[in-house]
């Protein structure tokens, strides 16, 4: 009753609204421009997939020259592998019994797996598993470049490499150090100088591991924010980045470039659709988009139809003001935004509508949608 | 691979985590605390699906005397009554014709099902239809008490009534007054001020029914914050609260009696559940809930172990701080949360743990997430 079976050829008149919709001209120029500037500066692109929750996305950043694609939690990288992903990097902690076997699980059917580890006591179980099933488990050091979410501080690190490196059953690939609180800063140069700071971290790490007897290790990093700098350092070797792929408000109020206020390097391919849905108040009308449909977070939605702005109204509804008149806004008319934060908004629907000349060309699920342990 | 069969007897350091709680016994408590409450009065409850998106906990709220069961959108109408519940009323507005194709489905298959009606052409358009079908759609009118999000404006609304009561197929009810911009209003005393203008309109629309030979209309209203209220009103026949069967911290922030800073009629019978994952850092602890899985909206969660205070830490983490020595939080230690604003952070889940004495005793999906069309 609740599903519609197909909706190959529909016009956006013909679907079901609030529904996110995704340009795949504009998104394939986003994963190709991405991925011609990491290639030009010798890196690799390893796409975290924690943006866009989609496997059949992650494969077409597979198919245009990604290394592989990154997960922020077990259950993600789960999905992934089940897709049939290769060469997941899972970015974030586990810690528990449960987390532990799913990790067993990935690494048994990706043999490119790779989990990043920042605990010693934690390293140690995970090691323990690992042998007793006979199981090598690839990982990168997690370093703490000042975000302090998680990661080994700089100063332990020396000694945490040295204990990990140790333990059997994990074999250590390299550094993670993602910039988690540099992504977003506005301006450019202090952004710019931000990032620095972490890179300059983790090149510290990297001496310390190569120091040790360690030639070529991975160093992954980077977003969309600073993906520009992180691939002009002689250390990194793959670049993290996902929300380049679909992008949003709270990324494009950033300056690409040196004195740039907007962030142009990427274009939004991600819209929300939104039917207006009351029209009996001056000066606004309602739409069928709130705070269950655009997340609330990091900026406000823009109406892509000129002069008109978005406000939230409760969780069904939004708000809609402006220039109503010129041409009328009338009951079941169409409006297109582009979302406040991609990340959290995708995480609120089932599918993108895949369009191609205001046509949709094909349905993607988003199969990893609410994949949150 | 990323669905676990059953966790039918399973205690909280075996889930998932991040995941959604519900006590059973405080929530059969709350649903029973309202429904005496309101039947005290001579009222009837239309609970509201909107905050719980649960089939299964709707079934439960009819079990315990609810004459019905409210939904947001045209898709958790379908839903709900998919799963077989009956005399739903659908509390939001449609326009489309997928929309209107969606309550023909409703109204076929629950005889009890009401739509409500604000625009004149879109009744029209929906008169047609029901005509063309050879079927009745029972509505109410949706007046506007000023909040402006739909509904008609008092000074139109005897021209609408009249009109809409001429409408082929369409069986008129009564009125529903929905005070949305009142039910958080801190004040006990100011809300009451203020849902009590909302109740005036209302009389004065009911009034207008009256007068043109209308003898019982239905008057279906309010919200948990303004339940109280209502109760007390003589022209309300029907409430539709939704957010006192979980509670938020939302909720739990505003006075419930007069004087009262807190909202203590219901008790939080939904939490948060979440594993710390880092410990590296001195004065706080990250855990594994974020923006995914604690809707950021209305106020910041609350810790229930004391001492303890979150905030979220991006996307997929917290950041928790205070007391974390005595006892120590150690890596992998459970916490739990009642969440900001419960319409939205259920909808980010697939399924509540139902939990008595600290032990799962059932899973319940969640199975209107997503319907936000």
């Amino acid at each position: 009753m609740r599903k519609t079976p197909s909706y190959a050829g529909a016009q956006e008149q013909d679907l079901p609204t609030p529904c996110l919709l995704l340009d795949l001209d504009t998104l394939k120029t986003n994963i190709r421009t991405l991925q011609a500037f990491v290639a030009k500066h010798g890196k690799r692109l390893r796409a975290h997939a924690k943006t866009h929750k989609c496997s059949r996305l992650a494969a077409l950043q597979i198919e245009e020259g990604a290394m592989g694609i990154c997960a922020a939690k077990v259950s993600e990288a789960q999905g992934l592998i089940a897709s049939g992903i290769r060469d997941v990097l899972l970015t974030g902690p586990a810690v528990t019994p449960l987390a532990h076997e799913g990790i067993l699980e990935c690494a048994r059917a990706d043999k490119g797996f790779i989990a990043t580890i920042d605990n010693l006591e934690n390293a140690t179980r995970l090691s323990e598993l690992l042998v007793s099933q006979g199981r090598l488990l690839q990982c990168l050091l997690d370093l703490d470049v000042g975000f302090g979410r998680s990661g080994v501080p700089l100063e332990n690190f020396m000694s945490f490499a040295a204990a990990a490196r140790r333990l059997p059953g994990l074999k250590i690939l390299g550094v993670q150090a993602y910039a988690g609180d540099v992504q977003h800063i506005a301006d450019y140069e202090h952004r710019r100088e931000a990032n620095q700071k972490c890179l300059d971290a983790a090149s510290s790490a990297l001496r310390i591991l190569r120091d040790s007897g360690f030639p070529d290790p991975i160093l992954s990093v980077g977003g969309t924010g600073s993906h520009v700098f992180d691939c002009g350092h002689s250390d990194v070797t793959e670049i993290q980045a996902g929300s380049y792929a679909l992008m949003d408000v709270q990324y494009r109020s950033i300056g690409s470039h040196e004195n740039a206020e907007r962030f142009d390097t990427f274009a939004p391919s991600l819209s929300l659709l939104t039917t207006v849905v009351s029209t009996n108040r001056k000066g606004f009308v309602t739409v069928d988009a709130g705070l269950k449909a655009v997340y609330r977070d990091g900026a406000i939605p823009e109406v892509i139809e000129p002069g008109l702005h978005y406000d939230w109204f409760g969780d069904e509804y939004g708000k809609v003001s402006g220039n109503l008149a010129n041409p009328p806004l009338r009951l079941g008319d169409k409006l297109h935004l582009v979302v406040s934060h991609c990340d959290p908004t995708v995480n609120l629907f089932d599918q993108f509508f895949i369009m191609q000349s205001k046509k949709v060309v094909d349905v993607w699920p988003i199969d990893l949608r609410g994949c949150s342990w």
